[in-house]
């Protein structure tokens, strides 16, 4: 099969690689019918040292149930369906909890032999645990939006769940790009009344009016704040999408005392400031990798009945071939979210 | 007036100062009847650079109001009250959150021409919606009690109700001083089913055992870390109740991924871990200065009635003359949390 592998930052490659098989009786392959590009794919992108064996690329995709193990039942040759960022086994602790991200059994595409999702096709973990089944045909209209699901929405629907957002709330979102926006549709659908977006793309920020931003503040760093504070005079919900310290510190700085902030962003820093300060101020820090195995059949009525449009993300598609082309395009903020598809 | 003043670290001095009078007209005098030294004198005590003029300390205390400005009107003089450890206006919209430790017109005792609290009198701005009458004589027995609910019993309480303890639940409360012995008593009335308590100290932790502790760890760092997982397998809610870096450590390794950390101890640090490990692990950071005032009126009957009896922690009593010995003793750690009084 036709597999993308990051050799480097700025080394991405198309090749081929040898055809998933099934490994456990637990597992699944599925064809691949869309795939994405994530924001922290960028990170390697730019950073990751050189090597010779490369890295399977890819955790976001949704595709055809091609074969499955002996010990799956839930699934059948032919279902659509579409995949967390992360495979869990559903049954554990932590997946009772509904944290499957820290699922004991769980990983990560890409790593310890599992095929990343841009690629033609998947050997799936777990698979009962991890797939959901989707009730749409293969050309649906929808499929964006059902792809958006396996990370950018659920994430999104993550900050906004964690940062507690409910009806009549004031909420900023710092970051514009697609998991920003998507935090602003969740805040909406959960009732916020006042959606602030901070961001600089025009073009982005735009579809974040169009998700439900109120206000948009296109200043940085301490301009930003005082912008921010001049028309909220504070917020006590933050959700913040970057990942910076530049973005936490925009965080810290709109936030009124007792808020929360909830980070989506995996940050760039290993410290960061929780001293006296913030002590004194009783500000929650609070959200991370996301759940998204137990978002998605909470928000698939939503996109099934086509009033939450997350795919509307993707400015951009791309065949598998063209992937190299699509990491670069988003690095160089050409493209929003490219969609990738075979 | 007799007050305490320190002048450096080890440097507490007892003196004659100007008798407090009514400045503004919401101010009202109190006559303290029993005042405490706080593990958060100690951090000053070890390092407060030396200093001619000294700062006024103490910022717990109950007396009677001996006088009131022209626009108070919910005391009379010789009301008995308990002050909470910062004064606040209770109107403010901080005040209305509940938030009355970021009031916008508060303040903390011992500063900004402020009285301190280890006194024979202070003046209390905002005395209307700082003070909090209490229906006992001013001998009762439940004076000890009824001063603890101006700092370390509403921070203990803090932490449990930001931790979110709840009924059934599995709490580690780190740190067996009286805030963490506090932090117990609030989990227990709150619920909390298994309570480990984190501590070397024999004396107090087996205070600990009497405010609901069901297991003791003395074990420090990894040490201490296995045992709390040896325990428990992990906790969901942790109260910090320290404020070393160390205290944090142990919080971070006993908890469970999607777990909550409550931090009620100053911190020492300026920066601490909340990188991509605990963005990973969904780990949610809370807790801060507590809101004493918030606390007070709904932990009162529980005082009152006998079933809370955080007075337990004063295990010395001192004379205000007396007040340098008593924090010599806290410091040597042979007294717990003094209680001074005239």
């Amino acid at each position: 099969m036709r597999a993308a592998m990051m050799y480097g930052a700025g080394d991405v490659r198309v090749e081929d690689r040898p055809d998933p098989k099934i490994i456990q009786p637990t597992d699944a392959i599925v064809r691949t019918l869309a795939s994405c590009v994530c924001g922290s794919d960028m990170w390697p992108f730019q950073s990751m040292p050189a090597t010779d064996t490369g890295r399977p690329m890819g955790h976001e995709f949704l595709g055809i149930v091609e074969e499955s193990g002996a010990d799956v039942t839930g699934l059948k040759t032919g279902d659509l369906v579409v995949a967390p960022f992360t495979y869990s086994d559903n049954t554990c602790d932590y997946c009772a909890k509904g944290l499957h991200i820290s699922c004991r059994n769980g990983g990560r595409y890409g790593f310890d032999g599992v095929d990343g999702g841009q690629g033609e096709a998947v050997r799936v973990p777990h698979a009962d645990g991890t797939l959901i089944t989707l009730p749409v045909a293969a050309d649906s209209q929808l499929l964006p939006s059902l792809l958006a699901l396996s990370d950018v929405m659920t994430t999104g629907h993550h900050g906004a769940v964690t940062a507690g957002v409910s009806r009549g709330d004031t909420v900023l979102v710092v970051g514009d790009g697609a998991v920003g926006l998507c935090a602003v549709l969740a805040a909406k659908r959960l009732g916020a009344e006042r959606i602030l977006l901070a961001g600089r793309h025009t073009a982005r920020t735009d579809l974040g009016r169009v998700f439900g931003a109120t206000d948009v503040v296109s200043e940085r760093g301490d301009e930003g704040i005082a912008r921010i504070q001049d028309l909220t005079g504070g917020v006590a919900k933050v959700i913040e999408a970057v990942g910076t310290r530049q973005a936490l510190d925009t965080a810290l700085g709109a936030l009124l005392d007792g808020g929360t902030i909830s980070r989506l962003g995996v940050p760039q820093y290993e410290q960061g400031p929780i001293g006296p300060a913030e002590f004194m101020r009783n500000i929650t820090l609070t959200g991370g990798a996301s759940p998204a195995r137990a978002y998605i059949e909470q928000l698939l009525p939503d996109v099934l009945d086509g009033t939450l449009t997350p795919g509307r993300v993707f400015d951009q598609e791309f065949t598998f071939d063209q992937t190299p082309d699509a990491y670069r395009a988003m690095a160089d903020r050409q493209v929003l979210k490219a969609l990738i598809t075979p």
